[in-house]
């Protein structure tokens, strides 16, 4: 289907959307405020605006007359475009005036990284760490009667010059069978090794020709939810993908509380039955997509934080959660798949990804190895925000990573309307520069009943750059609005009143919250000044982003950088790498060359405990502030923060 | 106990005997002649002797009358040295006469080549291939947090220097425990990579200090007894040694019906899970001896013939039987001995040495190992002499090897009287040089019953240094002699009469019998003179001879000489090794560079299959002749001939 425009009068503003989308989203993209409190319910009445021409769905609703509908007047939240539309502004609240309505800012989001195959083809390292070969062998005689097996060697040698192979004990109880079955023609599975010096294994062979039978799996251990993609050796491609909660979350959410699970007697093993049973049931979804034999599947690759990584390989670990946090291992050997209780073949190998340290886990390695942000030359902050923030910085050159606490205020904890994004969760807003009416989305259109992280981010950042919030993140006692009060818990800003809202209640953001959030980008923005000087340089050297994890997706940009959580770069240099975890298992299935370099990489990567830096703290304390104390290293901020406080004075 | 010296008059021949030895013994011993047809068994009453002075027990017979008796008359079979003694010969049958009695020809054993640990130390190759090694490591602390598993790593580096370590997963799931049990001081147990690229192991990780206690076993898988030994890993000794019959042995005798039983259904299964049952009670055996627990044994080398080998592996053995003689591998890799049903730790880990071909398996490969065949600089013939015999030759250079069926002849089997080397079996003989009266040694000196192998071996030789055999084996017609018949197999040789024998008929060796006895070393040695010839030497250019297996230690190099099964060689160059298999195994066991070697070892090791090789068939009926067609091969043999059948003439 193809884009319809939409245009606005008086303003003249014209913009290309897709069938269906609202007119506020329409309004939002183009750069132009509409008062609407009620994130697209159709509940506050206040989007009204006039359809001139055009065709479009909806927009009935109790808050307006059948004469004003006839009239060509909509909700604009509530009317999708099903054409190429021409609308009216209907200056109401004196919007238009000297054209304040139209400085809404533009949301950057950071640019979808993909995985991309064709690249690791052309710098020749698609080479999959288990390849099948076609061997045609001639027949045993009197003057050449070498054994079975090396008769297998010297094929591969001859034909493939193929050296140094050992043969699995399981592969050798069914070779002289299946040489025999179909005239000494055969496919031969090899694995090659993870370092040069190794030896390359032939783990499984069948009668006949499968070359073109050769897949993997790819899987990311989420202490949530558990992702998996199912490969195709040979052309690289991704045949299916699934995912489900991680079986141990009714053992609690978090890490710490899969611990201390995992303490108790016979503990461990169940966290590590729940997750291998969880983990089978993706690889089956996916096997049932793809049609195809479990058998079949020749390798596995997974990476998951340190914790869940230990649980699933029965790894104590309770020095993780416990000063100094040490734990079992942060590199795991190849283990036969089976061993760890996943319903595939004898012969298929796991390789788990290596982690850093009890807080940079598996998962992170994966998203630096995936991302290439290992092979850049550019200087580059990798950050997965979560409860625990994940930092990594360097280049092709060197590497220093960091785990920070938080918080959970970025999924939605520790805020007294915070909420996981799900259906109703306001994610974004726009402030009216002089009445400070909000125009809030919601999530699926529903009325509002909480705030998620990313809608948090942009909340805070609009209220400061409209010049309600100082600083310190306390709201401007001057400021005279009616959506600013004093609450139980300081002062407040009302989002969206009760009879707008999805809840029996007002809708607020108070200063406690306020202070929950800079606490939790404070600490984030506090690690990587952290990290980027105790390596001898600025903020301001960084050249690039990469953003990982799901929240990555869904921040604004410009409102992280108006608060100071991301450094000020260029928003075209921000890349969002998705399931940075996934994406790095991927990629080892499909070039031994990443397999074998992540060993160097991890080694290389030196590890910061950032509470025994002692310029953290400091650190801290100095971005307890909107965007940080030290306006300098926010110079753009500084900027339109002064112009945006012009308009608002 | 010291020695006793027994002088035998008129002839003045003294000799020194062990408490105990019976005068038939010592005049054996001395190079006498005494007639004894009933083996030593005080029956047929032949060897009578004088006892002029010295200590002697029993003696007594109903073939003695008392007057006799106390005049001094004994039968020297039946008479026991327990002090010096002089005797005095009773020249009854003109023995004699001219010296005649005086040339019972010496018999030369091999010497037993001993295993020699303090060799392997002079060398500097005593590294066992697992070793345990104290670890005093300093706590985490927060300034030093790494991972357990990296840290025991690190502290092998600084301490060991230790590198290219990797950890089973079985030792990273105790390691947290067993790190914090005793205060970060630990044994670990590395096993190194028989490779030297390869990586070491860490397969074991205990609390405290324990590095005297490393212990390993050698076993060798033979078809018929299982042989195991225990070995301290750390001093090179052997604590404890175990054998018992192989738990196969009731589906058949030898390897063709073992196989046979391998190809019903389950067959394989269930031949894999007895000989694990026996390997399982000589460990148990062993364990009970020496005291020590299953779990301090790190490491066991086993050592089989190609068929036992694949039988333990569950490797299919079909092909072993059936041209052109195929097993499924010659090489094995490093298998978990719980995989292969062993009764051992999960973390030890089960060699198996390699195999040259179907018949030419890994108990040989042991041999040349053990024996250090394969580091001379001395042409050496090596070869087990059994059902099947086994043939290597060359030195540290070269080597070359095959398989010959040399029959069951020297096992007893196809000889009339023919039997294993048991009670009542003879085992020597000497022949009057003009009576032809024999001198007859049996097993545990009882009634004789039948013919060992070695038994058979002096019988033919003395037969035909008599004179009494020609060249193709058969009697000599015109020798007028009560003992040689013609029998119901044609003309035979009466050993012993029924009234002296164990059993109720006369004991013959018949010239069906002398047939089978020739083709069996006819094989031999036409497969070694075929081996030497086509690698362009000659039998005379062997200067070494090493024997293994059994009946190696029997043979009297003399009459193998005589005969033709073995090249002439000075007898003090030839050697016995005992069970090579077994010795090799445990030199593995204490010698990395050994396992290391062995592959080299094998992979330059040509094999031939003497049925494919022109020259071999011609060779066969060359040597089907005593001692061969060709007398200029044996030259001290014509010349000993020349001489004894002057005298017998």
């Amino acid at each position: 289907m193809s884009n319809y425009t939409v245009i606005f009068q008086p303003v003249n503003r014209q913009i290309q959307v897709k069938p269906g989308t609202t007119l506020l989203e329409a309004a939002h993209q183009a750069g132009i405020h509409i008062n609407a409190s009620c994130g697209g319910a159709g509940v506050c009445g206040k989007c009204r605006v006039k359809v001139e021409s055009g065709k479009t769905t909806g927009g009935k609703s109790e808050k307006l007359s059948a004469a004003d509908y006839d009239n060509g007047i909509r909700l604009a939240c509530a009317t999708q475009v099903e054409g190429d539309v021409s609308l009216r502004l209907l200056d109401e609240s004196g919007l238009l005036e000297g054209g304040l309505a139209l400085d809404v800012p533009r949301r950057h989001r950071a640019l979808l990284h993909y995985f991309d195959i064709e690249e690791l083809r052309r710098q020749g390292i698609f080479v999959p760490p288990v390849e099948k070969l076609f061997l045609e062998l001639p027949r045993p005689a009197a003057t050449d009667n070498m054994a079975d097996a090396g008769r297998i060697v010297l094929g591969l040698k001859n034909q493939y010059d193929e050296r140094r192979l050992i043969i699995s004990l399981a592969v050798m109880r069914k070779i002289r069978r299946i040489l025999r079955e179909q005239d000494f023609k055969v496919t031969v599975t090899l694995a090659r090794p993870v370092h040069e010096q190794g030896k390359t294994h032939l783990v499984n062979i069948q009668p006949g020709n499968w070359i073109d039978r050769n897949f993997g799996l790819a899987i990311d251990i989420g202490t949530t939810t558990i992702w998996g993609q199912l490969m195709d050796l040979r052309s690289g491609r991704i045949l299916a993908r699934a995912g489900d909660y991680n079986g141990q979350i009714s053992y609690g959410e978090d890490v710490i509380n899969r611990i201390i699970q995992a303490e108790k007697p016979r503990g461990l093993e169940l966290m590590q039955e729940l997750v291998a049973a969880t983990i089978n049931k993706v690889i089956d979804a996916m096997l049932t997509e793809a049609a195809i034999n479990r058998d079949e599947i020749d390798s596995v690759t997974l990476a998951g934080n340190t914790t869940m990584t230990h649980l699933f390989l029965g790894l104590e670990p309770n020095n993780i959660r416990r000063a100094p946090y040490v734990p079992v291992s942060t590199f795991f050997p190849p283990i036969r798949a089976t061993d760890l209780g996943l319903q595939l073949s004898q012969h298929a190998i796991a390789l788990l990804y290596p982690s850093i340290s009890s807080y940079v886990g598996g998962d992170i390695v994966a998203g630096v190895m995936g991302s290439g942000m290992y092979r850049t030359d550019k200087l580059t902050l990798f950050v997965d925000i979560g409860t625990n923030a994940e930092i990594v910085i360097g280049s092709r050159e060197w590497l220093v990573c960091a785990a920070c606490s938080a918080g959970p205020a970025f999924e939605g904890g520790g805020i007294s309307h915070g909420m996981r994004a799900a259906s109703g969760a306001i994610s974004d807003c726009s402030l009216h520069p002089k009445s400070f009416e909000p125009m809030l989305t919601t999530i699926d259109h529903k009325p509002p009943i909480g705030i998620c992280g990313s809608g948090l981010l942009i909340i805070v950042a609009a209220l400061f750059e409209r010049g309600l919030l100082d600083q310190r993140g306390k709201f401007v006692r001057e400021r005279e609005t009616p959506r600013i009060r004093e609450g139980k818990s300081g002062y407040e800003f009302v989002l969206v009143r009760r009879d707008e809202a999805g809840i029996d209640q007002d809708i607020v953001l108070n200063e406690v919250d306020i202070q929950n959030f800079i606490r939790a980008k404070a600490a984030i923005f506090a690690g990587v000044k952290t990290l980027i000087e105790e390596v001898g340089l600025e903020v301001s050297d960084i050249e690039q982003i990469i953003l990982a994890g799901a929240f990555g997706s869904f921040i604004d940009l410009d409102s992280a950088m108006t608060v100071g959580l991301l450094p000020e770069v260029d928003p075209a240099k921000i890349l969002y790498v998705g399931n940075g975890s996934l994406m790095g298992a991927g990629m080892s299935e499909l070039s031994n060359h990443i397999r074998r370099d992540v060993v160097a990489v991890v080694q290389r990567m030196t590890s910061f405990e950032l509470s025994e830096v002692n310029n953290f703290k400091d650190q801290y304390v100095a971005s307890l502030f909107l965007p940080h104390t030290d306006r300098s290293i926010f110079p753009e901020v500084s900027k339109r923060l002064n112009k945006s406080r012009e308009i608002s004075a």
